[in-house]
């Protein structure tokens, strides 16, 4: 129990920790972690001797504490939970709780390289019977590989950042496109990974070595153009249809956080070869919601994601390509059976043919100037606890004047 | 004319200068540029107080040099061409002169996000008549934008890594994939243009800015496993079978040394966008070359690309997407008209079907563990001089054991 009363029940108790990075009071960025409505200024804290961690906690973003590794983890994770627990630190440590209406927070970690998967089955099946009708609703490698690509690091941002609604070049179906604001901005609800320690050139991570490498997770918005993307996603995949802006919730949750999380995955039939079979096969709990508007609109549920982060991480590296601290490797859009759990508005309204209307009786395809996503989530945690994930949330500002 | 006797008439004489980052004698990577065959020690020669950049070539990438800006660029480049000619400086800068010989090349750039473009008509013509005979070689989006797609840039390293053949899943044709090392391991000569200032979100570069943005230029070698590629690209993209390695030359040769290597452009039909409408409508005439195993196999034209640097830089953030300094921007394979003047072995020996015989008799369709490959470039300099864009060299290992 903290000394901490209000932490009593708050899905961001002692039980959940997430790191993130502020500004308060005009000072420079720092490093902090969320105990129920405060940040522990843990920049502070290490300048006070209160925790050792090498001077990692004094950067302006988690990456040189990412780069420690796990071991390193949890002993600041014990350190902290001593911090807020016990009465004899309460004086030293309750002036480096700042409250978080005080502070604004900050893209968390520098991202190394972004990599994109698509490990949702009922996703890619949906996208498939709305843009290929008539032919198999998943691609032939699809229950072979879990399929990703490389997204633009730059311009991943944190929750809150105004997404400008990118103009492209828009199929007309003529065959020649005409120049303008997409009329087609979608979201895609995600997971995503981030990597702490990186490996050598040639060496591949194996699927039972998640833990080594990822120190825990955040919640992403893949905003999407699809009309861009459309156009242009043949033959090298999406790109300007997605590097507009990737949205990234400001608190990284640790894998420490969500240790009774864990879920047996689908299983995988045809069974996968060798270096993506993961014993135990194990997905996350992960419960998201997304609002449009402030309408729920859809509860997105991970453990029902085909492939899981450790065969991602596997598959990410098994050709020896390097990870580096602060990779971030995103799900996919995340989408379960029924039409108010899929983690895209082209599935939503069955690509903007069945349109959807808001409680203020206004009807939506896909997205409209001026309106606000936030995608959020919780797990289970321990003794019946809730461990919350934070929320990504961004609202779309009318396309630059050309 | 250099006090430098060797630097008359050679390719890295005066009129070049292209910039890297060199190790020498045990001590830290700093940066240096080179002129004939030694390295000028600019971390020296600004400790010196001979060239004053304010600090940013005492950093170990040229990154913060890059991020100064084209003024910056060009007030150092006239500092070391009087440093190099006046007769006073010899005294104080022989001494920073190291013969290439005794020194070990970096990767001259810390890598923001690395994209690889498609845009050489012929190159995406052969590809699209090897992979999908009988249906029209090029997309139907393929002349009205710039086409390409993001890569792993924590892959990128420097000329003369040792390039390990990835292994990865392999197609089969019974629509089951078997796990091995890539058997259809290929290069993809290319050029790639490197950043210099960033960009805020949302502000697009416009198609005659490419000088206020790209430093320079180097050799890329965009190794591909082909069948790896194959099974996993669609729908999202190349992936594994590009991200274990891209290598670049270790010389980022300056815009300002080409200003004699414009030429005109291929004439656009149809006619693009206004967003990528450059006049004038210029390429580079970039002479590319390719050994392997000491046999010059091939000579791509850099001139008949299709879409110009402006052209791809303007595409890359015409959807608001920012730059990073550091970003590097690759052009795709280049290959002209004939054969002897394709950049991957893929067209050079039509899908593997039409075998290559070396110099010493044995034959080759991908490569063979061993194997060496040398991609080199000249483009015309002032006067009649040649400027050296130096050369990016890899030999392939073999799979590491499972």
């Amino acid at each position: 129990m903290s000394w901490l009363t209000a932490a009593a029940g708050s899905p961001y108790g002692i039980h959940n920790l997430p790191y993130g990075v502020f500004a308060h009071a005009g000072r420079p960025a720092r490093i902090g972690v969320r105990i129920a409505d405060a940040v522990l200024d843990l920049a502070g804290a290490e300048e006070a001797g209160l925790i050792l961690a090498g001077g990692a906690l004094r950067e302006p973003t988690l990456n040189a504490f990412l780069a420690l590794g796990r071991p390193q983890w949890t002993a600041v994770r014990h350190r902290i939970v001593e911090l807020l627990t016990e009465p004899e630190h309460e004086a030293a440590v309750r002036p480096l709780l700042i409250p978080l209406t005080e502070v604004a927070l900050r893209l968390p970690i520098e991202v190394a390289d972004y990599v994109d998967f698509y490990s949702s089955e009922q996703h890619a099946s949906n996208v498939g019977q709305i843009f290929r009708p008539g032919q198999p609703a998943l691609p032939p490698n699809w229950k072979h590989l879990p399929i990703g690509y490389h997204g633009r690091a730059g311009t991943v941002v944190v929750s809150d950042t105004p997404v400008v609604r990118p103009c492209g070049q828009l199929p007309t179906g003529a065959g020649t496109p005409v120049f303008g604001p997409s009329g087609k901005l979608d979201i895609e609800a995600e997971v995503g990974f981030v990597v702490g320690p990186g490996t050598r050139l040639g060496e591949p991570v194996g699927v039972a070595d998640l833990h080594d490498h990822v120190f825990g997770l955040l919640l992403v918005n893949d905003w999407s153009a699809r009309d861009i993307q459309a156009w242009e996603y043949q033959p090298l995949g999406p790109f300007l249809g997605k590097s507009f802006a990737t949205s990234v919730s400001p608190w990284l949750v640790p894998l420490d956080a969500l240790a009774d999380a864990w879920v047996p995955a689908p299983v995988p039939e045809p069974p996968v070869l060798d270096y993506l079979r993961d014993v135990p096969h194990l997905g996350l709990d992960l419960r998201l919601a997304v609002d449009w508007n402030g309408d729920r609109v859809s509860e997105p549920p991970f453990a029902t994601m085909y492939w899981t982060p450790a065969q991602q991480l596997a598959h990410l590296t098994v050709n020896g390509a390097t990870l580096r601290t602060g990779d971030l490797f995103a799900s996919g859009t995340v989408s379960g059976p029924r039409r108010d759990q899929v983690g895209s508005f082209l599935e939503l309204t069955w690509g903007g043919r069945e349109p959807l209307t808001l409680s203020d009786g206004s009807t939506r395809t896909f997205l409209a100037d001026g309106d606000t996503v936030t995608i959020s989530g919780t797990a289970p945690g321990p003794d019946g606890t809730t461990v919350g994930l934070g929320a990504v949330t961004g609202t779309v500002r009318p396309a630059r004047a050309a």
